[in-house]
C-alpha cells in the first residue's frame, strides 16, 4: 500500500487538493477591523435578525457555506461532505447548518484548531479520491462563547489583559480535485495534545502556544524544512501573549521565526483601538482570516507557500471547575499558491 | 485521480483496512448485563476511583485505548492518530485521554454516531496510506450525560418510558494496514442530518430513527445491495422506540428488515430486569457492543458481513431551550470477517 507519510506526524497530499473557493461572514466589530472590506459579508448586527446569539451563530455558519458554494456556482447537491465545527456545546452551529444544507456531515471538535483539522481531513478525502468537492468550515460567536466559557455578557465582568476576544464569524472553503483554484494543500502535520499546566481561562494564548511549538517543531523535523521555506508561518489565534511565547519557544528549539515571516490571525482581525486586549480568538478567527487574507495572497502570488497552523485550547468550564488544567492542540497544513498565481 | 466512490454517499475502502484489536471498558450496570463477561473490564464503581464522574469518563476512555493497544503489543509511540470523541461538552474525555496517550489527535463530535464516524475516517486514513495504525474510540458516562443533557442525578427526576439509559463505557478499535485482524472495513455511507421535528429530549430513539432510515436507504441505493446481503444490520442505539420506527420506515421504503437479521446495540447492553425503559444509548453503547459482540462474531465466522450503523441525536440543552428541534445523524460502515474467520 502506498504511504503518504513523511516522518512521524506529517502527511503528504500527492495530488495537491484544490481550494476552489472560500467565503467569510463576520460580525460588525470584525467588519470595522483592518480586514473589514475583505470579508464577504460584515453584519451590521451580531444577532443577524435572529432571536438568540446561538441562532445567529448557526445562520452565519450557513451563510458562509452558501456563499462559498455560490462563488463557483456549485450546487449543494454536488457537495459530498461537510467537515466542520464550532465552539458551541455539541457543535450546534455546524450541525444545524448541515441540516439546512442537506449534505453528508462529519462533525469535528478541535476548539480553535478546527479550521486546520477540517482542511486536513478534507484534503485527505479529496486527495485519496474518497469525496470531492467537500466543504470545510469553522465558526464562532463572541456572545455565545463568553456565556458558555466564561460569563454572560450581561454580567459585565472585567477582562484581563491576557484575554482574547472571540471572533464572531465563520470561514468556509470548498476543496476539490479539479478546476481553477485559490490555493492547493500540500502537506499537513497533525498535532498532539500538549498541556503545560495553565489554568487561566482568560489566557488562551499561553494554553495554546506550547502545542503550537510542538507541532511546528515536528513539522520541521519530519519534512526537513526550515521556517525560511515558507513565505509566511501563520498561527491560528495565539494573540499577543501566545505569539510571544511561541516565538521564544521556537528560538529555543533551533527553528527561530523571523518577525517578517511570522504572523498570527489573532492579531489581524480587530482594530487596535477597539480594546480587545491580547487579540482575537475563536474557531472563526483563523477560518475567516484564511478566507479574507491568506488565500487571496496565495492566489495573487504575493505568497508562494505558507504554513497555516490553527491552534485550539481544549477548555471546558466543567473540568476547569474540577481543577483540570487547559490542554492545547495545533494542526498545521502547508498551502501553495493556486494555478493562477 | 482514482475515485473510491460508490453512488452519491458511499465510499469504498479498496484495501479493506484491518481492525487489529478492540477493547471495551464499562460500568457496573453494563457489567451485569448480557454482555457482561465479554467486556474487557466491567468496573465495580462508575466513579473508577476518581473524584468526579467526568474524571472517571476520561479514565475509562484512556483505559479502553490502552487495553486495545496492549492486546496486540502496540506501543503507543507507533500510533499515528487517535480519532474519537464522547458526549461531554468539548469532548473532554477524549481530549484528556489524548493528552495522556501522547498521540496525534483528531477530535470528533457526532453524538452517539461517533464510533461509526471515527471508524469511517480512520479507515480512510489507513486505506489511503495517510496513517497506520490509528485508534478509533468513543465513550460516554451515564452520570455525566444525565447532568449535562437533562437533570443532575440528585434531582431524582422520573424517567419516561421512551427514555434510554446512557452507557457508561468506552469502546476502542485499532485499525491498521497489515497483520492478523478481527474484521476488515469494506465500505461506508456518510449520513446527512435529518430532522423530523422531535423536541422530546427523553425520546432519542425517535430523533435518530429517521436519520438511520435515510442513511440505510442511501446505502442500499448506492451499492445495489439489499438487507439480505448482510448477516446482520446493526444500529447504534435506537432503543426499543427507535428500532420500531426504523423497522416501519424501512418497510415503507421497500427495503424491509427481517427481524432475525436486524439488531440494535441499545437493546443488547442492559439486563431487561434493570429498568432501563427504552434501552441503552450514548457513544459508548455502540462502541462497546462493537468490541464485545460484533467483532468477536465476525472473527469467529458466525457473521461474514455486517452493516454497523451508529446513530446520533444532535441534542443541545441550549438550542432545545430556545425552541429548536433535535436533529439526528447516522453513519454506516460495512464490516467483513477477519482473516482468521
Amino acid at each position: 500500500m502506498a504511504t503518504h507519510r513523511i516522518g512521524d506526524h506529517t502527511i503528504e497530499f500527492v495530488h495537491r487538493p484544490r481550494i476552489l473557493s472560500s467565503a467569510a461572514v463576520v460580525g460588525p466589530k470584525e467588519g470595522r477591523g483592518p480586514l473589514g472590506s475583505a470579508f464577504d459579508l460584515a453584519l451590521e448586527d451580531a444577532l443577524y435578525g435572529q432571536k438568540s446569539y446561538e441562532q445567529a451563530e448557526h445562520a452565519i455558519f450557513q451563510e458562509a457555506c452558501e456563499r462559498c458554494l455560490k462563488k463557483v456556482n456549485m450546487p449543494r447537491e454536488r457537495v459530498q461532505a461537510l467537515l466542520g465545527g464550532d465552539l458551541l456545546n455539541q457543535i450546534m452551529a455546524a450541525s444545524l447548518a448541515a441540516r439546512e444544507l442537506s449534505v453528508p456531515f462529519l462533525g469535528l471538535y478541535g476548539a480553535c484548531s478546527t479550521m486546520a483539522e477540517s482542511l486536513i481531513l478534507g484534503s485527505i478525502l479529496v486527495d485519496g479520491g474518497y469525496a470531492s468537492p467537500v466543504l470545510c468550515a469553522a465558526g464562532s460567536h463572541y456572545c455565545t462563547a463568553e456565556r458558555q466559557y466564561r460569563f454572560p455578557l450581561e454580567y459585565g465582568n472585567q477582562r484581563t489583559m491576557a484575554a482574547q476576544w472571540t471572533v464572531t464569524g465563520t470561514g468556509a472553503c470548498l476543496l476539490g480535485d479539479e478546476g481553477n483554484c485559490l490555493a492547493r494543500t500540500e502537506m499537513a502535520t497533525v498535532g498532539q495534545v500538549v498541556d503545560m499546566g495553565i489554568r487561566d481561562a482568560n489566557n488562551m494564548g499561553a494554553c495554546m502556544a506550547p502545542a503550537a511549538a510542538d507541532t511546528l517543531q515536528r513539522h520541521f523535523l519530519d519534512t526537513g524544512r526550515k521556517p525560511k521555506d515558507y513565505d509566511q508561518i501563520i498561527t491560528g489565534d495565539l494573540g499577543r501573549v501566545g505569539s510571544e511565547i511561541l516565538t521564544e519557544l521556537m528560538e529555543e528549539s533551533g527553528f527561530p521565526l523571523r518577525e517578517s515571516q511570522y504572523m498570527d490571525c489573532g492579531l489581524c482581525v480587530f482594530d487596535p483601538k477597539d480594546d480587545v486586549h491580547a487579540g482575537a480568538s475563536g474557531c472563526g478567527c483563523s477560518a475567516s482570516v484564511l478566507s479574507a487574507m491568506i488565500l487571496p495572497k496565495l492566489h495573487s502570488g504575493e505568497w508562494k507557500r505558507v504554513l497555516f497552523m490553527a491552534t485550539g485550547a481544549l477548555l471546558s468550564p466543567t473540568t476547569s471547575q474540577q481543577g483540570e488544567t487547559i490542554p492545547g492542540v495545533a494542526h498545521a497544513i502547508a498551502l501553495e499558491g493556486g494555478d493562477q498565481a
